[in-house]
C-alpha cells in the first residue's frame, strides 16, 4: 500500500483542479490500494473534506498553513516556509512517511526540494527531467534533460541516456528503446565538444540501444524513442514545442495532431535520479493532468522504478 | 554594375532550377544593371546558352569542368577539384572578378570556401549564418548562429547580435531591431555558462537594442527581431522548424501559416562576416529560391552591407 503526497495548493486553479483530478483518479482506479495524503491550508482542506467525505479510507489530509508562491525564490522560500505544503511534503518523503510527492507549485522549489531532501540513486551524478514528445500515429518520444542541467559533462549525457532508456522501457512500455544523441550532423565526430565526447560513451554503453546521432529534424519523427541532450538545448526545445499549440491555435489551425502539443495532458514531469518519486506539474495543470500525475506516481512506486535505475547506470 | 557568380551545378535539380530562377529574376528585374556569371559544366552551360540566347548582355558563362558532389569531404573536394564550379567561384570572388557568389551545392564546401578564400570584415572573429523565422501576420524573425559555430565564446554571441541587428535593419528593413539572447529563464544570471557570460556583453553593447533573454516559447512569436544563440542550439532549432512543414503535411494539415515553414521560399543563407557576399542555397532550392538568392546578393552589394558590418562590431 502506497501513500502518495499531493500538494493541493499548487497550480493556477488551486485547489479546485487538484481535487477534480483526485476525484477522476479515484473513479478510474477504484481497485487501487494507494492512498493520497492531501497537503494544503485549512481552507483548502475544508473543500477537500466536503468533497471526499465518502473516501476517508483513501484520502488523508495534513494541514500545511503556509504556501510557496510561484515567484518566490526557491531556496529562500523552502527555508523560510517550513510549514508550506511543499516543505512538509519533502520532509515526509525524506523520512519515509510518503512514497511519492506531487505538486504543480513552484517548479524551482520542487527541484531544490528534490535535490536537497532526497538521496540520489547510487551511481547517478545529477537528477534529470524529461519531456514526452508527441509524434504522428499517437506515438511518443522522450527528450532529456529539459532544464535542470544547463551545462553538462559527457558522462552526464551518458547517464541521461540510460535513465531515459529505463523510463522508456519501464514506464512507457517501449521494448528495447532506441536512444539517439541530439546533434548537428549524423556521423560520429560531428557536433560541439560535448556531443563529440559523449558519442563514444553512449556507443559503448551496454545498457542502451544507441542508434547514433539524431538531428533537429528527427525530434518530431519516430526515429529515436529517447533523445539525449544537455538541459539548455532541451529546455529551449521543450518551450518551443509547448508554443506550437497556442501559436497554431492563434492562427486558427485546429487538428488532433496539434492537440497533442497541449503538454498539460501528459501530466507532470518526474524528477529522475533521486530515490523517491517526485512529480512536478505545470501551473496550468487541469483535472486530467492531476489524475495522470497520481497514476504516474503509482506506476513508479509499483514498478520500483527509481531504485531499479541503479542497474542501468552501474 | 555588379557581377554575381552562380554555380548552376548545385541543387537537387541542377541545372534546371537554377536556370528557372535566373529566368524569373531576369523577368522581374529588367531594370537591374547586375550581370550573372554562370559556372557549370559544358553540358549545363549549353542548356543555359540555349535558354538565355537573348540575354547575352546580362548572362555570362564560364566553364567549370568539375563538380563537387553533396557527400564529398569539403576540404578535400575543394583542394582536389580546383576546376569545380565552387572552387572557381571562390577564386573569382577572392580576386575581385566577382562581387558575390551563389551556390546550392555542397554546404560544407561553401563554408570552407568562404572561410579559406575570403578575408573577414575587420573586427569580426568568426563568420556566422542566420535563418529567417516565420511568424504570424507575415512577420519574420532572424535566428543566428544556425550551425557554423557549435561552441561559442561570449564575445562571439555578442558579435552575432550586432551582425544580426545589422542584417535585420539593412537587409530586412526593420527599424531598431529588438535583439534577444536565447536562454532558459528570463532574468539576467539565468542559463548556462555561455549565456550568463554573454548577457552583460549584449547589455552594454551600444550598437544594438538588447531586450534581454528570450526563451524557446518566444521563437515563434514577435518578441525579438533577432535571436542570438550558439550554432549548436541554433542548428537544432533550424532543423526542427524545417521539419514542421513536412510533418504537418504528413498529418494532412494544410494552412498558409504552415506553408511559411517551407524554408526554401526564403532563398539561401548568406555567410555573414566575410568581406564578400556568399549565399548558400538549400539542395532542394527551386525557381523562387534561386531568384531570391540573386536578389539578396544584389541587395547586399548595393547596400555595401558586409563592409558596413565593421561599424557594428567595433
Amino acid at each position: 500500500m502506497a501513500l502518495i503526497g499531493l500538494d493541493i495548493m499548487g497550480g493556477d486553479f488551486a485547489p479546485a483542479k487538484a481535487l477534480d483530478g483526485i476525484a477522476k483518479w479515484l473513479a478510474e482506479h477504484a481497485d487501487s490500494s494507494s492512498k493520497i495524503l492531501l497537503l494544503g491550508t485549512a481552507e483548502a482542506l475544508a473543500d477537500a473534506s466536503a468533497r471526499f467525505a465518502g473516501n476517508t479510507d483513501r484520502i488523508l489530509m495534513k494541514e500545511a498553513p503556509e504556501v510557496i508562491g510561484y515567484h518566490e525564490h526557491p531556496v529562500r522560500a523552502l527555508k523560510e516556509k517550513q510549514q508550506s505544503s511543499i516543505a512538509i511534503g519533502f520532509g515526509a518523503l525524506a523520512n519515509g512517511k510518503l512514497d511519492a510527492f506531487i505538486s504543480a507549485g513552484n517548479t524551482g522549489a520542487m527541484l531544490v526540494g528534490s535535490m536537497f531532501s532526497l538521496k540520489m540513486v547510487a551511481g547517478i551524478q545529477r537528477p534529470t527531467i524529461a519531456t514526452i514528445i508527441p509524434r504522428g500515429s499517437g506515438k511518443t518520444g522522450l527528450l532529456l534533460d529539459v532544464g535542470i542541467n544547463s551545462d553538462c559533462k559527457p558522462e552526464q549525457l551518458n547517464q541521461f541516456a540510460a535513465i531515459g532508456a529505463a523510463y522508456s522501457k519501464t514506464i512507457l512500455g517501449i521494448d528495447n528503446p532506441r536512444v539517439g544523441l541530439l546533434n548537428i550532423g549524423e556521423e560520429e565526430g560531428k557536433g560541439n565538444l560535448l556531443s563529440q565526447q559523449a558519442y563514444p560513451l553512449l556507443k559503448t554503453n551496454t545498457h542502451i540501444n544507441f542508434i547514433g546521432n539524431v538531428e533537429g529534424r528527427d525530434i518530431l519523427i519516430d526515429r529515436a524513442d529517447v533523445i539525449v541532450c544537455d538541459g539548455f538545448t532541451g529546455n529551449i526545445i521543450l518551450k518551443l514545442l509547448e508554443s506550437v499549440y497556442p501559436v497554431t491555435r492563434e492562427q486558427g489551425i485546429e487538428h488532433s495532431y496539434l492537440n497533442r502539443f497541449h503538454f498539460e495532458q501528459y501530466g507532470g514531469t518526474p524528477v529522475l535520479g533521486v530515490e523517491k518519486p517526485v512529480i512536478i506539474g505545470h501551473g496550468v495543470s487541469g483535472e486530467e493532468a492531476f489524475a495522470n500525475m497520481i497514476g504516474l506516481a503509482e506506476t513508479m512506486i509499483e514498478k520500483n522504478f527509481l531504485p531499479s535505475l541503479a542497474a542501468w547506470v552501474n
